[in-house]
């Protein structure tokens, strides 16, 4: 029986809260949960949470989560700022950890958890729910087969729309302090992908881009915007790999989109997370007639698909991904094989972030390590 | 606090415990659950899966949970030909009820279950979780805000391909006994989303078809094939309406389409469950020159999925909708206005179901009631 | 050297034009045409038109054109109410015939035509151009090979928004004497795409609707429509197939939509006129793990896709079918295998339609033949 | 009437002369053409050829075609390699020029080309035929009428498969002196849709890669590949937009794939080439909660459209936009204005190109001008 503690209560806090709910009854072999002790901005707040969430305790302060000796798992879902304080303190304390990503703002801050992790010699890992669903999966499952090839050409394009329009007020995510901009909301997510699928990033060249050079604030003046909202980039991968990268928070009509193209020898593979229960897949071995894309429709030949539903094409929804994570960190727990992403492979990704900023400032290619 | 029992585990009542265990994070306002009591066909079964499900008692006897004082509602998900003895106990116990459709292979019986309930006062409800996705919810939005004029005709299909394979074995779907085939397993969906949206069919017109005539049973020798996997029906709606269903449970490449088309005087709506988190909509109100179908995914703003998700595009799936239906229960027995089909609605789909059949059998248009 | 006759310039009519043109350029090897005379309603208007087409001569009487000793096939685009007196003039005239369909108003007529054809031993086909396509042709390979083994549904729709506007005057389409609706307008060309990839229609039972009651007439006043703009229809084929055929021409947001759904032992085939380019397989001897339906694009290994692009996936148009065609009669007239529908197999598509519109009279299903 | 000579009778000459057959019929007003004289390798090829293609003259010398004093205008449609000979010969002979693309091997054999065109006086304009389909001018006209807002962001990618088979022989595709790779197959077509719709490119980066590094030559050896199938490119726009540009030649599954994607900041315009009868439209203008891509199909307000087919959604070919540039091409040599790239233009387009292999070559940004 493993205890649960929960920081934070927002988008994900929430999603790990329905995570935590659901995944004995999904995966019953995964072990059984115990929802302990959730932790709030304040006392009142964390009690309503926990009444709703179904967590037998509830503190105004985190440190009390991390330190309660039923817990021995914590879900970090606060603001990234606050993750290194946190997560450093939970690892102290003995506890496995599963932040939320990017895991800080400062690469040296990233660093230093990482450090933590290794001492601590507990599980630490990220909240990269995308490479966790079962079409993603397969895709992984059919490159390991061969089955398009050698993968020769790569493309991934990542974005939403919840900062295309321009009469939106100034917030903190324009503020330099906040980051790159899309490169730090948006461009950890394909890398996730690319970590899983291929490796490692070797070179990368990026240009970034602000559609709107100004926003008014709230008090009705008008202030330069400090962040990217779109940034493209040249990618060479440790195996040789041609790719570019694309992501844009300001892309009208995007809400969800991660897309894939992967080119083999053989064949290809297309994907968007926007339909993310089908994948695309072209095979030269079909007869030459025939060939074209196959819209595969995943079922439970899919894995974990099965575990949710029988049929096939019934879809899973993004709430799903995060209960597969959180069976994968229970398996992690365990000693057993998982896929997850943990400190030390996120402070990977997050160099290449970095890599990718710098290589923008100096116009011109950077080597990843 | 509402207290739960369960009775049946397969398919249906492991959805079923999935939504229990969800529906407090999800809908905090719907009200506190309680998992008390999970029925199985023997002690040890039972024992394991209320484990795994989260329910504090467990028995071998479905009777003891609907005798159990703490159970103030029970979702029953046995095999239909179960639901009337155990529907009507439970109702003569003073339990609410949630039951999967269809009601019960007799229409008799299913006539009785809707006299239990009526006398009983409590709520009883079948689990119609087409009818909850946003899209259709949306959908039902954009008819009663006239958005596509009036409704002029009415285009439904669902289609499987589960038993397309004419190599399968012979089995008890495809004898007599278990109904008249597609028309039992599917049109009973389509009728539910036209329930919701256009209310009742007033005439149909039905054509059934075998795919294959015969199968081989498991001891090697070949059978006919009582039941019907395709079926088309012509229909007129009470509201004048006119509209067709088919139906296939061996159309292969088939997964989960539950596909619509509604035409009206001023655009039109399209539909596919296998794409669920996604409408097209065509308006005339557009101007001319980029008229066109959108691609609507839903967000927030389509109820419920911002209590899942609160960025759009990223997409529910087939047990979020079994969350949603656990909510309207909740909503329905605090009488509170709800999205169900209760009995009596459900009474009336069966009725179509089997005036369907009829109008088969002899060759002609029937007037459903 | 193939001397030609243009009957009508409309839409029709420019369109056989632009074949006649183009065939000698796609199609080389089906021998050379003479564009030798046009006939329009008047002389200046059909020496015009000629200029425009590249007809040596014009005449304001069709009878010229049909007496003209240099032509040796007639283009008949005239509307169809005149297609009985010029086509068995022209017959009798000894000329080959590309009459466009449907053939006649009246059943009669289109006997009358049929055997005129027959007694003058010519050449008389209908311009049924979308069994032209190379997807369409693809589809009847895929068939006649089993790739999807024996056929045992079918579904076809066929709409467009043209009369979906319900504030569009009341026009000579809205009067009985133009025929009986959408089956007139529509439901020849589905028939056309049974009779060359199934065979004919054994039994039918058709239901109507009109979607809109009255229109205002130019006078301001209001008319009672008398035509029926939606058609659905259960159907028999005589090979044993269910099928069904459905037509509408107040869709909106379909414009040029023929829609297949043909579901097999083996796998599936969809289709749809608006994207003629691709077609969609499913095959169940692909591996289960990554069946789902293929966009195929067409090319140049889908005859005669090659004949107009080398290269694949660059895309037919709508016109191009008619060259197809052109070629298709050239090569008959040359007493060459074809792939044509003359005017006796499109008086069983005829047959079947009139078939229909009874079935729906008599609310009963009708044997065609 | 104007007088036309062909040169080269290939995939791009058939195409050509296919368009001078139908152009007048297609557009009358356009003025009347003549096909005077073609040109092949020898005379009894040229013969064959102008008899297929309807032309009244032929030579097996091309230098006869620009002599011939009834050519108005000349088709040149060779290999680039002989396009500075041939054309600087003709618009010398004071002939009109219809060359296709790209213009010439070398930079400064195009340039060449333009001064001779200049000093002639007559019209040189080069085949690029995507720019003319009526859904690449719709969205001209959006952008025109800022229906999208202002663009900031801009991604375009030219893939097709032809020499993806890593089993196919080394050929003179593979040599460096057929130029970069798809830079040269390819990046001209996207360019040209960058000039009509955006205008010209100041700075460019670009990768490039090659999916094989050696090939067997029909002896059995193996053998180094010399250029690149795969490129990538970031660009800046001289309007300031960021874009980037991908082509693949060696893109399995591909077949003519030309897709755009528009941001801009009230909307967004998706498109691809192999849909090309189709656009997806976003528009922060349509309510919130429908908002979604618009998947509007060409019909006849969407000029030239209507010349074609009178019915919406009925679809263009590949081939028929051939036709709308021979009419543009007509409408320059009147004098009147026109939608064409000519030779001043296409060199702009080259010299974006050779600044792209720059920039690889150097590894850093270019700036084209």
């Amino acid at each position: 029986m493993v205890g649960v503690g929960l920081i934070g209560t927002g988008f994900m806090g929430k999603c790990h809260a329905m995570a935590w709910n659901a995944v004995g009854t999904v995966f019953p072999e995964a072990g059984k949960v115990k929802l302990v002790h959730l932790g709030e901005a304040n006392e009142e707040f964390a009690r309503r949470r926990a009444a709703e969430f179904g967590f037998i305790r509830s503190s105004g302060d985190w440190r009390a989560v991390i330190e309660d000796p039923d817990v021995d798992v914590v879900s970090l879902t606060t603001p990234n700022q606050f993750h290194p304080e946190m997560a450093i303190a939970a690892l102290e304390a003995g506890k496995h950890l599963w932040c939320e990503k990017p895991m800080a703002p400062a690469f040296a801050d990233a660093d230093a958890m990482v450090s933590s992790a290794r001492q601590s010699g507990r599980v630490a890992i990220l909240g990269y729910n995308y490479i966790q669903s079962p079409a993603v999966r397969h895709i992984g499952k059919l490159l390991d087969e061969d089955a398009i090839g050698d993968v020769n050409h790569l493309r991934i394009e990542m974005d939403e729309d919840f900062m295309a329009d321009p009469e939106a007020l100034f917030f903190w995510k324009h503020e330099a302090a906040s980051g790159y901009g899309a490169l730090d909301d948006f461009a950890v997510h394909p890398l996730s992908l690319i970590s899983v699928l291929f490796g490692r990033v070797a070179r990368v060249m990026c240009d970034m881009a602000k559609p709107y050079k100004d926003r008014v604030t709230d008090n009705g003046n008008s202030r330069p915007v400090e962040t990217y909202d779109i940034a493209s980039v040249l990618m060479r991968l440790e195996n040789g790999v041609a790719a570019t990268l694309q992501v844009n928070r300001s892309a009208w009509g995007r809400k969800g989109r991660i897309a894939l193209q992967i080119f083999g020898s053989k064949g290809s593979i297309l994907f968007d997370q926007e339909r993310f229960n089908e994948l695309q897949l072209y095979l030269t071995s079909d007869r030459p007639l025939e060939q074209g894309y196959r819209t595969v429709l995943i079922g439970p030949s899919h894995s974990p698909y099965g575990a949710f539903v029988p049929a096939p094409g019934h879809g899973l929804g993004f709430n799903d991904l995060k209960i597969v994570e959180c069976r994968e960190l229970l398996e992690r727990i365990a000693g057993r094989p998982s896929r997850t992403i943990d400190f030390a492979e996120g402070l990977e990704i997050e160099r290449t972030v970095h890599a990718m900023a710098r290589s923008f400032d100096e116009g011109k290619w950077i080597e990843v390590r």
